[in-house]
């Protein structure tokens, strides 16, 4: 992680504002002969793109993917890939308030205060736009895994809107694609649907917690101490717009856990260990256990309402902001294709790492 | 981060196991003229050390600290730091039962399937003792960050042991130094204390919450996307041992808020920007904003513990295991000054990526 | 460096094939608030840019740069800058014939066998096209250097063709920007002239020694040991392609001097120690001295000639092989502009690092 | 490259001052499962021990390695490595008058200038000492390599001494080890200890050019434009102390080439492509060929000369220094260890690298 760049071996460099001319990824250390196409990685960004339903934001991008680079007759080459998506739809007058006036909970007044310039366009390089060319980069990761990975399956889903969240119990990965809010527990979606509608009326918003799924993870993936996969998953997953808090498996849940309820009992099954029970998220001491790797993260309210808040301006002096345009009610819900393409480049790139260091098959067996 | 390095420009590289002949941190890109002796580092060190009270391991290390490299004549060169702790206490017949045994819940099967080779006389790489190479290096951050930020103050304690969290009404500074679990609720100091000791007693271990404020970060610290402070921040705390759970400021409660209630609104004081909240963190786009700065982060419970276990032994065979030896049981006390040394080693690497790419004073002023 | 980027804080990601729709550089770090626009950018590509006399491959491209981000009203913002090239002139027909034979002398083999797949109209990504992004990034390097270095100067010139090399004693700065090879030696300009058009006739290529030198560097930019700077230096010039040879100072030839020759004498002159002599290149110990840094790198000559020349196809047939299309007798002119690039990037990194490590003054003064 | 670590997935920090107690490297990322000892490492360390014959300091130093981390009965675990090597002769009186005055052609006015404190006992990290970390750090890149390509060997001779290069026509791999110039030329070794004698007693020193061979590297190892393996080596050997140029193949001399006479011919062997010369020095765009990788480096002479010359001192006092204590000759005989070394550590790395990306096996079959 440095900056714009994420990854070790399989390296992601995004780029781009909400309001310039477009914005990518530049993708670095894909294995080669990977079968990837421009449509191949549309599908995830459609799943992304704003405006698709009434929960999500009225700006009409179309979000369509270029391949620039790294591609040769279909196939990765080794080389860098480039992505770039354009932007179409830059109403940038609607935040010509902004220019002046700092939005509370959002980097303008950081972003001012640092670099003492600022795309006051529509948040510039802070804007939500950026996980774009995330999805466009983890679509690629996923074509990778596909090859290196056959069974591994990366599922994201939401777990609550703001204080409701859902029944464990009704839990259906069935229903994950059946609903707006990517929710795994069809009550909870009709809930929700009232719920968040009575909150874009009134021009607020709310916070989301997003769960994330890798199944079929084989053993021994991730690195111990700062290499840990917990750790880079926290940094994935945090380093993503709005995000304040990530869990890895029970997460902050764990704390109130005494050592004989989080020890996850092991027994032998017909392939290896078997473990009956997943406190640990699938992964001890920083390296994958072959469980389901389980990741969970908060993303905050957008910033971007409609309710006045009291804030100041580049001039220092106090008013009240705001803030029209059109704007999520829950970004949550958009950030659950983006947690995905995060989960899809941490395993793909720690899976290189674990082939670099230790080959194509792990030294130690049991049994 | 990458396996056993974390920074960019104050890079720390921990290496050693808990049963070696001895472990450490070499520390590059410290600043040169900072005052550093083995006594300043020495007294961060015996926070950790274990064997203080009836709560934390029995183990008696003195962990004492010697610098090999890089300081001359009370001042570091600029040149890398070499830190290094003899390992005195090695008792390791109290292992033998883990060398054929996986515990569940730690990371003896994962670190023997991935590398076929495990030193398993303490947990080797993945013992917490690692964590004492951390606190060192973060000495030597703390006295860094009192040359360049001088009123930059960093405090961590624990919120919650196992199901009791502390009474916010109740916090008080002063507390934290004046009991064995750094709570800052005299309370909560009381009431655990019996709880914990029960625990002991019982041959079982818990969990914990800890949470890390730094005072006086002067805002602009940080970066965007990747490098978000937030995204260092999680990242530096999920790589310490038995970590879980890490959130910024509101963390995962944040998914319960409106925006309304969650924006931190903005007035103007004598001296900037005041904000009349922190729900945040002190943290906006991934930017510091001269706010506290406040990380929590969940601590598992000890797998060491005496309660029978199920398991499986290397050659596939089920069976139980009990843990003896001298653990803690509730490793969280022992986190406390690593999280401090870990925000320590984050904040000055980022005051110093600052001033890479900005310079010694802030563009952007408001009023 | 690694793969597809340099730099440690200034950080350049260039991607991109000869023959694809286009190539580019990712600029990461920059310095906020330099002014750049496409023109200034466009000067430093029109130098490179082919087709421009009859010494080099008349591929006609006009290389125009495109700023999508990082750059908002003139400005740079901190935030990624992605210069973007796009490719018009893409004749691949002209290398029919490469798609199963290989160069000698050409990474045709060793990218398929690496790779398994080669984009082979033009070399993909080993192309020299590639340095036309670094050209662009150096662009902004050296509007970047203009901010923190007022008085530095990048200089690039020829100092031998193929056998010919220029005479010292006729060295003079002006002659350089007067001839088709940025040669400093009028005589040597025009004896080159008529070698390289026999040379170009004969469909034959020939190498080039090419130096730059960096005057008004401040002293105490660079590192020790892995981090000095004649290492970025040297690994900035190897990284262009075809370079075989990277020299600082009196380079190969310190070999064949006495330590009593060697010794650059110190003096004090009126603003500092001053120095007799410059065997070292302007760097001691992998630090400015403040004497001009001078690197010099020797490219090989291009092995797509006429001449043919035994080779095997990728079915493993031994054949010949004959390479028509456009190609640069004598590819060194073009590499003067990117070993500038290089070598203001590569300052302008360390001079951020410096600045991050040890703030914006050198602390030992002198007298 | 970073300061004081370099490498990607195989990491050597090294860390230490010629005066301090102690100096070492930590290895990050060797594969797991390889056999080292101590007594492996000796071997190597030994080679480049001072004071083995009158050509060398007579500084006396054990080095002595030994192993804190990382191996455990007899094998790496995949952990950091700890490697020490403690100073024992430190007569730091013979350079007491080096903390006033800086030696022409020595890092001491750049340290001082740049860091503002210096350890000036005997050139702190800037010492040529640094270098036997790195030799420890080849020995164990030596030993996993002998895992993970069996047939590779790697050998470094010297091929100049001052104004004296070896007739490439004697050449002859077994006199390597027969002469303490490690010169492939039975003659040369005879002549050159005349003149290093008469060297010597005029207390006066003398560069050298180092060649580093490695055969048996498999095809396929490198990567292009950043990573080319020609930037690797040329930044691994550019970073040893005191030298000042790098050459991959006929480096410098392939400027003077026609394309015709620098194309490598290639026919079809019984176990794949067969090359008839070898200019490029076993590297096409970055990539290895499968033919031997030959390096070149040149070392400039000693600074540290008996022979008077004229400096400044730290007031900026016009003086005179005479450097005394026990310096070599020609500290381009000890580099010869040294760049082995640095040889097999890019090797392993991109070996690594290479199995990350690529996998065991290479994609592109040849027949």
């Amino acid at each position: 992680m440095s900056f714009n760049t994420f990854g070790h071996l399989f390296r992601v460099t995004t780029w781009g504002e909400s309001h310039g001319p477009a914005l990518g990824a530049t993708v670095d250390g894909c294995p080669p002969g990977v079968p990837v196409t421009a449509e191949m990685l549309q599908h995830w960004l459609d799943r992304r793109k704003p405006g698709q339903n009434k929960y999500t934001t009225q700006r009409r991008e179309p979000d369509e993917v270029g391949i620039l680079s790294g591609v040769f007759e279909g196939q990765t080459t080794g080389t860098p890939i480039q992505l770039m998506i354009r932007n179409t739809d830059q109403r940038s007058k609607d935040y010509g308030d902004i220019a002046e006036k700092f939005r509370p909970g959002h980097a303008d007044i950081t972003y001012w205060q640092k670099y003492g310039i600022r795309d006051y366009r529509g948040g510039g390089r802070s804007s939500a736009r950026e996980t774009a060319a995330r999805v466009a980069a983890g679509g690629v990761a996923r074509e990778a895994l596909k090859v290196l990975a056959p069974g591994l399956q990366v599922t994201g889903y939401m777990v609550q809107m703001g204080p409701h969240g859902i029944d464990r119990a009704r839990f259906d990965w069935d229903q994950i694609e059946e609903n707006p809010f990517w929710v795994p527990d069809a009550q909870a979606a009709e809930d929700w649907a009232g719920y968040l509608d009575g909150l874009r009326k009134s021009g607020d918003s709310v916070g989301a917690v997003i769960e994330v799924t890798a199944r079929g993870v084989p053993a021994g993936i991730g690195a111990p101490v700062y290499g840990k996969l917990d750790t880079e998953l926290a940094a994935a997953m945090m380093s993503i717009n709005a995000v304040k808090g990530v869990e890895i498996g029970d997460g902050m849940a764990a704390a109130a856990l005494t050592g004989s309820a989080n020890a996850d009992e092991i027994s032998m099954g017909p392939d290896g260990p078997v473990y009956n029970s997943n406190h640990a998220g699938g992964i001890l001491g920083g390296v994958s256990t072959g469980q389901d790797v389980v990741v969970r993260f908060a993303v905050k309210p957008t910033s971007s309402i409609l309710t006045p808040r009291k804030t100041i301006t580049k001039s220092g002096e106090e008013t009240e902001i705001v803030t029209k345009g059109r704007h999520d009610p829950c970004v949550g819900i958009r950030a659950v294709p983006v947690g995905e393409a995060m989960m899809a480049c941490v395993l793909l790139d720690h899976l290189l790492l674990n082939r670099g260091q230790i080959g194509e098959d792990l030294p130690g067996k049991i049994g």
